[in-house]
């Protein structure tokens, strides 16, 4: 096992009611807060009179940003920074999903950089060098665990880029994660999520490391969490222990707790960052389609075996008796693909509403892959090269 | 699933070396230290040579508290309090196991609280409403998982009370966890780390609510890794991986992890104490004795059946095809005591060297227990009231 560095310092209000817990550790930061929210959603459920009254009743001033969109533009992060500076922001709180987070914490982060927030995207300047706000962040899905992790995915739709930076203090400080304001989540996007989630947890399992032992199991529990609630919170919107289960498994997926110790470079994710650039498409959905052929294209080696059978004997029960790996391989993958297809998710590009995705700019997102992260990709579960990347995208269409 | 509040903000340095990127962390919050350890084991090992030339290499004043004992007393944490008054410590840096960590904490704890330390140990005075000195620890044991939760046992042989208190400044701000610090421990103390590492576990496995289903697979995620490993680690002391594995377990058992969510009392925890306050014994050791026939008590029950067949399947992988729930419950149980057996760990009261321990004072243990705890031991997996207790003292004999 590789050496471990971490801290989650993150104060986790989980359960009911947890909301009316925020105003006190809140205020410890400051009482100027920038409030970062999507559309009307939070509105219609009455969230946003909650936090606002919240704010209003202990003496918080704030400043709202609404408009955050799947796929948070830098051009909301820009306009987020020079409000913090016109207004001496003290504190950003976000509310809502992983988009809503990122944007946050790209804004915590731009404040007291002097130049433009999109250098730390693309590697021009380092986040860790500059005095980040302190973010707090209030959940309306499980999803991208966000809330406990240290990373912001933006979106730049002038070149067509998605890109994450991260460091530790852009991690929030508090997270507010009350699984009933869960309870009016759309199915689509409650599909969406648990996709998320699993998506994240098979990023780390599948790796070629059996000596994280205790991860490689931890990542077991999350993937039945996930598998066993994901139904459920999608056939029962209101169903609390599912929306609670899913909850914790989403933010203690992205805390490093699973996540190190080993080597593993992403491989799903990076491509579905990929098209959601060029396609804007909701990020869960784009991994829906592309996680099943992906985990195809991996399927193939005979490197890759025991890891296959792990995954159907350990997280599906699936008796290995009299099967070989192969089949019990496709046995895990076709389980994979029949849970996504129960949550009516796209296992097609060409089943995404509202884009017509086509081979168009496949050479272009791989080309940008290997020209951003290189020989990185040689750590993926299956090393990953432009050809592989193309071949993997033209199975999803 | 109930509420959770919680905040785990120890910084985890894990792995090769590790001890050497201390120093920086460290001096954040003080330079001037109590180094509190136990016999000669860290001089033997060497570890001794390299944490004190660690601090003298990095401008650290540092007093020596040597003699931490197992069961460590309250004798020892008073003396600390007086020299971290005398010399104006701000940091407690405590190196060894459980009750090296536990004496660091309670020292820690005591230091600018007016009266006596035991106050806190009998609930006449709260460790959180005076500050708390920062604690550092380095670990040569996996076993309490005190390195990163909030408690501290200390015993008192006045009184025959080994009682605990908790507070979160007493969590350590920064845990070493170097495997290697870990090869020269005897074979018996990793025997009985890990049996006290599975104990805590059990404690929050064997609960009754199924709706913390992410916590459960956590716990079988633990128990998994803690009996793949610990075979391993007792027959190859120095297999890194193994001693890995356990040390993360140990460690992320007791943050709070798998322990919230649900109603918990812990059962046998709280009747080895009784025992070892008594006997002096090696907790572990008393673990592995008072461990099989609790289970055995808690496995009379039809309401206990469903727990005990999800250990045997889920854990152990019995497969349950034409077996009752009582007969998955008695295999289950059977693998765990071969399981302790194989590590040599005593079976009986009478195994345990060096104390003969008879059913003198097992009465007086379970007023003790009920005097301390009351009504709370109705949330336990299976409620104990005095006579079960009693009785299940009795099947140690």
């Amino acid at each position: 096992m590789n050496n471990i560095t971490m801290c989650v310092p993150t104060k986790i209000l989980f359960g009911k009611g947890q909301l009316q817990n925020l105003p006190e550790p809140m205020a410890a930061y400051g009482k100027k807060v920038l409030f970062v929210y999507g559309g009307g959603s939070i509105k219609r459920t009455g969230l946003y009179d909650q936090v606002t009254a919240m704010l209003q009743n202990n003496g918080f001033t704030f400043w709202e940003l609404p408009g955050v969109q799947p796929n948070p533009k830098v051009d909301l992060v820009r306009k987020g920074i020079a409000m913090c500076r016109e207004h001496g922001i003290e504190v950003v709180l976000a509310v809502g999903g992983g988009s809503c987070f990122d944007c946050g914490k790209a804004i915590a982060a731009g404040v007291n950089y002097d130049g433009d927030v999109w250098d730390f995207a693309v590697g021009k300047a380092n986040p860790g060098s500059v005095k980040v706000l302190p973010v707090v962040v209030v959940t309306t899905i499980a999803a991208t665990g966000s809330e406990m992790d240290t990373s912001a995915v933006i979106s730049n739709p002038e070149t067509n880029e998605k890109l994450g930076f991260s460091t530790a203090d852009m991690r929030p400080r508090i997270a507010v994660l009350d699984p009933e304001n869960l309870f009016t989540l759309p199915r689509n996007q409650t599909a969406a999520g648990v996709t998320d989630i699993i998506s994240h947890v098979f990023e780390y399992y599948f790796n070629n490391d059996p000596t994280a032992y205790y991860q490689n199991r931890h990542c077991e529990a999350m993937l039945k969490t996930a598998f066993h609630y994901g139904h459920i919170a999608y056939d029962e919107p209101e169903n609390y222990n599912a929306r609670a289960n899913l909850l914790l498994t989403s933010v203690w997926a992205l805390t490093g707790v699973i996540g190190k110790g080993f080597d593993i470079m992403w491989s799903s994710h990076m491509i579905e960052h990929e098209v959601s650039a060029y396609y804007d498409i909701t990020h869960g959905v784009g991994l829906a389609v592309i996680t099943i052929p992906w985990l195809r294209y991996c399927a193939q080696f005979e490197s890759t075996m025991p890891k296959f059978r792990e995954y159907a004997v350990n997280v599906w029960g699936v008796d290995p008796e009299g099967k070989t790996d192969k089949q019990l391989a496709e046995i895990g993958i076709e389980k994979t693909a029949e849970y996504l297809k129960y949550m009516d998710m796209p296992s097609r590009f060409s089943q995404i509403e509202g884009v017509e995705i086509t081979d168009e700019h496949f050479g272009e997102m791989a080309d940008h892959i290997m020209n951003t992260f290189g020989a990185a990709m040689n750590n993926c579960f299956v090393p990953l090269n432009r050809a592989n990347i193309v071949e993997i995208l033209n199975n999803c269409l």
